[in-house]
């Protein structure tokens, strides 16, 4: 098998491609830079994205789909709600933590000039995540009985997303705060909060 | 008074620079864009500034300047330290939400490559932040005698930080859910969570 097709996966080259946006900024990266990074030819990386745009979208919609495969399924096998809800907590935080695609989730985040109708597809998943989050914490409340009418589900969610999507700002694996109890905590915070 | 001093304070090349920066790019708008955009002559900018990177510090350094100025230093003004905290969630949560400075807040926590000596005086000023929130949690908790133990001052700070500073992304003033139920909710959600 030649080097250029073990190397040329487009997992890797999105994964190159954040790294690079990220060290030098999206802008400052050219085609050629993510060639070079890869010790591509540029026919290898073009075969499998024309433009800087297309890998970024993909970077972004990778995310996206990671955060479905591995928080959306798994929560959704769970029957009860506040369980699902627990579960959803620790799988997100496990997801933007751990250090394999840590640069793949940051970039979602970041405000890139991103062609407007690539932009929309990327919201649209963004905005299903947020549904789904804001939809188990109203079931959550009124299996509970608790807070409804003082905390809305939507303001609920987008303060759980914050201090979730947030700790990329912040949190160190190698830290003082081990991740187990960064989870129970933030459970134990977000949990109080929204319903009691 | 010719234009050109009327149009040249520092303040204003701030806030439109910002601007660009975050419709086009930080990598993508030069100096000679912001020049364009102030209708300023080269002269009256590099007058001020002499490099993007010092545009784009000096943004970063007057966001915290804002922080200081509007959250630190009106909370420190009250005695009781649940009532300081409450007035640091209002406060923080303005500077966040309304319209005036949002280009400038926001840029502030983007991963933008600002040379290391000025993105280290940058990050001490965001430091002694968190340092602030965090100390004032932990006397909130000692006055309750409530939460100890369970859920540490710090993880709490970057959890409430998080919540507050994540507004940009999703709040719209103009949206269904007024500035003073959000504050009402987010101050609920932080208070139970933290410390009940």
């Amino acid at each position: 098998m030649p080097r250029e097709a073990a190397t040329s996966s487009r997992q890797e080259i999105l994964r190159a491609s954040a790294r690079l946006f990220r060290e030098r900024g999206y802008d400052a990266t050219s085609m050629n830079d993510i060639v070079a990074a890869l010790k591509l030819s540029k026919g290898g990386l073009y075969h499998h994205f024309r433009s800087k745009d297309e890998i970024l979208f993909h970077i972004m919609n990778h995310a996206m789909e990671i955060t479905e495969e591995r928080v959306m399924a798994p929560t959704r096998q769970i029957p009860d709600p506040e369980q699902r809800l627990r579960a959803l907590i620790r799988l997100h935080i496990e997801l933007v933590v751990r250090a394999r695609d840590r640069e793949i989730t940051v970039i979602l985040h970041e405000n890139h000039p991103l062609p407007a109708a690539l932009r929309k597809q990327v919201n649209a998943r963004k905005k299903n995540y947020i549904r789904f989050v804001e939809q188990l914490i109203a079931e959550v409340q009124q299996a509970r009985k608790g807070n409804k009418g003082i905390v809305s589900p939507r303001a609920a969610a987008f303060a759980l997303l914050g201090m979730i999507n947030w700790l990329y700002q912040w949190y160190r694996p190698e830290g003082p705060l081990q991740e187990r109890d960064l989870v129970d905590q933030y459970t134990k915070i977000f949990f109080s909060g929204a319903f009691e």
